[in-house]
């Protein structure tokens, strides 16, 4: 089943303590478009400036992702830069933001576009969002939603709005914080999830991810990586398989979600072993399979089988 | 088969954001040796003055916890303060700390100790530690230490002597960097296990704990909790499940260091739910029995079997 993103497709220049990259292919829709065409059919909506080269937009095409979505205008193409400043790449500077043409970007929806039964509304402008899911013909089977600190702090209300809206709500574990005032993740799962979502995703950098689906919890860690490159589009490749494998499998099931959860953490894992999307433009199955495999490695553990019990000294007796 | 315990045995006064309790019973060897003596037969080597009080006293006999390494002498009993600042609990600040007896603490060990199989060096000074080992009539199958920054700061040679002999170290995250002087968990890892210890157990807090084990590596999450109330003794109660599960099934394969890593997050995530012992003294087979199958549904998902695959679009094709 096919799968919209609409978000960003930016050119970013990205430094960590030992690299640095200048102009490389970035933006939200970007690698989250990139990630889940592996899975399934992909559309994008995004702006590009006059300056994009033939070679980038050829990314997509060779994933087979539909770029009849990607308006070009005139000026320059959405440029950001940042600098990670520890080596765990956990923490990061924005140098420079310049909107360029995603300034005033209005997605442009087809007639195939608003007939997508998946949706992913990437971190871009609340607004923007609620006019995409309102310009939808009919609500899809799934909505997915992606945020930043940036519209909790400046646009409160219209981002309420929409996450009322949406099915998942994939955030950042600071974020949710200061989006609820609530400390407890717990109780502030307990808030958003009172709001509409049915699902809410974590995201926790390298302590991995907690999924909140109806009454479960489900918690998948991270790789511990030993050649981190550049963590810039994590949390969207993420998104990517997470979407990617929902909307291939169909299957909206808990357990579904949690292997969408893992699949989601493999494209993820990936995708920061390269410098922009150098290596998560080349990935095979058997990368995946791998990875995922890795996952089923570092999280699995024999369970309590109804013939064996916990070893118990019963002759202990409390007062 | 029997578990030796040698560490403190203190009186805690702890101040949360919303709670405080004063002279309450505490020291890694308390925790550590409630936390295993669910699973097994306990020894503890500790010193205390003589303010300790006989209830307390008591709390070690109701676990059936042998207490003739408990040692009295004139004076005040290891007395620590701590402020904890943020409301989850993963921060604090040592306000006081008042040595009294525990200043001179010379471990005694009796004809039974030294013969004891399994044995866990709680966070003492490392020379402590190291005669403990040297005086042990034979090598224990298993022996495990933990450590804490006051010791990689101020006694690191001594700490390395003893960490070259150990099979099982409990560390936390930070404190594994700091010692090893290396910011990458795995490099880091590597490290110490070159050193001497087979298998390593990562504390994180909130965000659980990784375990390396030979080749292999398992991350176990931490429950997420609504009503966390102090987590002094959280590690040593995770030490206590963890060693307590070991001796009792005496299986040192990998599943079963997984297993226990498991009971560790189970005897960790009780004690927090309670000032002190509160809680981690009043279990029941019940209580951990559900707690564990907590921890199997927070981080079960279906693995890929030989029948099943990945989603796969097999005309992404690369240039």
């Amino acid at each position: 089943m096919s799968l919209l993103v609409v978000g960003s497709v930016a050119y970013d220049t990205v430094k960590t303590p030992t690299s640095q990259r200048e102009d490389a292919l970035g933006g939200s829709a970007t690698f989250f478009s990139i990630a889940s065409s592996y899975f399934t059919h992909v559309s994008i909506v995004a702006v590009i400036g006059e300056d994009f080269s033939s070679s980038d937009l050829e990314v997509f095409n060779v994933h087979k992702i539909d770029i009849s979505g990607i308006e070009k205008k005139r000026g320059k193409t959405f440029r950001w830069s940042g600098l990670y400043t520890s080596e765990d790449l956990n923490t990061r500077t924005t140098l420079d933001t310049q909107l360029n043409v995603f300034a005033d970007f209005t997605p442009k929806l087809n007639s195939t576009h608003i007939k997508t039964p998946y949706l992913f509304l990437a971190n871009i402008d609340p607004s923007l969002q609620w006019y995409v899911l309102k310009n939808m013909q009919k609500r899809p089977k799934l909505v997915a939603l992606d945020t930043m600190n940036f519209w909790i702090d400046g646009k409160k209300d219209e981002l309420t709005r929409i996450i009322k809206c949406v099915d998942v709500l994939f955030i950042d574990e600071n974020e949710v914080r200061s989006f609820t005032g609530e400390n407890n993740l717990m109780k502030a799962a307990q808030i958003i999830m009172k709001l509409g979502p049915r699902t809410l995703v974590i995201k926790r950098g390298e302590h991995g991810v907690v999924m909140f689906n109806e009454a479960q919890i489900f918690s998948a860690p991270a790789l511990i990586l030993e050649n981190l490159v550049d963590t810039t589009g994590a949390g969207d490749s993420f998104a990517g398989g997470f979407m990617g494998y929902i909307a291939a499998t169909g299957n909206l099931s808990n357990q579904n979600f949690r292997r969408a959860t893992i699949m989601g953490s493999v494209m993820g894992s990936l995708a920061v072993e390269g410098f922009s999307v150098d290596k998560l433009r080349n990935l095979t199955l058997h990368d995946v399979e791998n990875r995922f495999k890795l996952f089923e490695q570092l999280t699995q553990f024999n369970f309590l089988s109804q013939n064996e019990s916990i070893p118990w000294r019963t002759h202990t007796n409390h007062s």
